[in-house]
């Protein structure tokens, strides 16, 4: 059995004890019921996942997955390719948004060269697992075989794990890869049945002829490949990348491990989408961070049925929109635990017992 | 002059040239413009209102104004008016969900009895500013004299200026009031023109008939009192509460101050409502947090042009909001400052400069 087989295997369901048992504390807290909100419903599921009402949250890391696209030469990205090295190198720097935000709220950044096509140096902070230089054009064949899928997924599972090693209770995802929203549409459209001008995002600086270029590729890249939803690793293969397929593997390891992964935006999320087509268990172990700005996004966290805690309009990737959802987890987990019981401050319930109001 | 008067006098307008100076940085962060999204605005707003593209944030504080309302006794609430007493104690103690919150994310808790009804002891860490003992009932007259709302206004500036003292960079409002969304639902309908049945929640818990008996209240209020808009000082005593009028003083005082003010929900947009009613120069100091599950906020927050930051159906009050919100304003000033510019990270910027794209 591959390491990529025995970690879906190990997948299990979460913890209906634990998810019982904050119900129940959520209950007694000195707040209206419900009052809280979203919070709630996360502290709940961070429960399930960990088997703890009051699991330790202070071990944490973003894995940021980096890789290239052959599509890139197609002209669907403003950035030249050599960017993804460039921003690689900024990483391991600590330079960009994500080493800001990871400072911030206290996560370790681990960068991940899963398959760069510019050399890269060697350096301490980086990881070099590169499977190849870049993916191929998936317009004219599949991005990557299903070996190199294959390889690259097992890639995120053993850093996830390797992390796990040293200590990691809370995990985001991020990546870096030119061009990589172009792969991320054509996975949506294949996983949700969503149109390609649907899924293909704009954004500032596009303009309508460079969309439809991109929405182009996206029908071709469908075309070619006929994909089919329930071949999760075939459709990877097909239309993703190094990182996507990386970044299904931190998923999937996450979940074997009971870790709760907090996915950041489109690209991450069309990881999510491959990680759970291989693996349906896997789905209750994602924490939506934000929905960004580009258009895809909210179709394919819809198909997961996740709703994002965060919508601030951002696109940059590189797990920036998943560590500032980090204190929203701490948040749901601390309220849980530390806030007084009715009974501990002696503080009245509502007036009518049938009628369990929030209105002060 | 009265300290309401010089307060809302010296409030200056936001810090041009600082704001200049954040736009500019973030042209040259390593990232695609735009596309750290509603951070970025957030920046530049805090760059404006402190004068500072770097300014310290590590001293914070919520203020929870605490106060009683005498429309209570209509059977707007769900719950009995001792309970804001008790909660006032539950936050000295520190058993109250603002209490873990501003635990979290490093903020003093500053507890004011502005106007609470039931007798309450001495302690340490309670403010004991009492106007009196809870409002009139602001359907058979005026909820407050002109005279205690501008007592009340004056004890959230003094508490304000009085941290601000010890040092103070960024502030959250919060209160406590069993019936204060009854005052605050009738003063979104007196400065916005919303209709009572629009701007009343009903939240969980409330049927029907409760929520008819709520908008009759309303409505009575607003016929008894035909508030002039224009007239922040009036409408707010009419139709306020002391808790509210305190956290208007609290942002007069923090605009004054050039501290930024996070606001948190319904009621302490209506206190928002009130001060930029009184002095319109302090609306741009206003950060608003999260849009709460009360129907009557969204009304408020737009009336406002404010943009809330957070989503979370959250209807807790105390603050917690607006804590949740801290990480996000202190994201937005550290990224201007610490993400690396394209120079210095030696990163291209996009393939073609005249199409400034996003898309990776």
């Amino acid at each position: 059995m591959s390491l990529l087989q025995s970690t879906s295997a190990r997948i299990g369901t979460l913890d209906a004890v634990a998810q019982t048992a904050a119900r129940a504390r959520q209950a007694q807290l000195t707040k209206p019921p419900g009052a809280l909100g979203r919070l709630e419903a996360l502290s709940v599921q961070v429960a399930g996942i960990t088997g703890s009402l009051r699991p330790p949250l202070d071990q944490r890391a973003v894995i940021v997955m980096a890789g290239d696209h052959g599509v890139a030469q197609q002209g669907v990205s403003a950035y030249p390719s050599d960017v993804t090295a460039q921003m690689v190198l900024n990483f391991v720097a600590g330079g960009a948004a994500v080493n800001v935000l990871a400072r911030q709220v206290g996560a370790r950044v681990r960068v991940v060269d899963v398959g760069v096509a510019s050399p890269l140096p060697a350096h301490r902070d980086l990881i070099a697992r590169r499977v190849a230089d870049g993916t191929g054009d998936l317009t004219l064949g599949p991005a990557m075989t299903q070996a190199q899928a294959v390889q690259a997924i097992e890639v995120g599972i053993e850093v996830v794990t390797a992390e796990y090693a040293v200590g990691l209770h809370l995990v985001a995802t991020g990546e870096m890869g030119i061009g990589n929203t172009t792969p991320s549409a054509a996975l949506t459209c294949a996983f949700t049945g969503a149109s390609p001008a649907a899924a293909t995002g704009r954004g500032t600086g596009i303009d309508d002829d460079a969309w439809r270029r991109k929405v182009a590729v996206v029908e071709q890249a469908l075309a070619v490949h006929q994909p089919d939803p329930a071949d999760g690793l075939g459709t990877l293969a097909a239309l993703g990348g190094f990182e996507i397929a990386g970044l299904a593997g931190v998923i999937l390891g996450a979940a074997a491990l009971r870790v709760p992964v907090v996915i950041d935006g489109f690209i991450s999320t069309a990881a999510a989408l491959a990680a759970v087509a291989i693996a349906p268990a896997a789905r209750p172990y994602l924490i939506a961070s934000h929905r960004s700005a580009e258009q895809g996004h909210a179709i394919a966290l819809g198909h997961l049925g996740l709703q994002p805690l965060l919508e601030l309009d951002m696109r940059l990737g590189e797990g920036t929109g998943a560590l500032l959802a980090f204190p929203l987890v701490e948040a749901a987990v601390r309220t849980l635990n530390e806030v007084a019981t009715f009974a501990e401050a002696g503080v009245s319930g509502p007036t009518d017992p049938n009628e369990p109001g929030h209105d002060r």
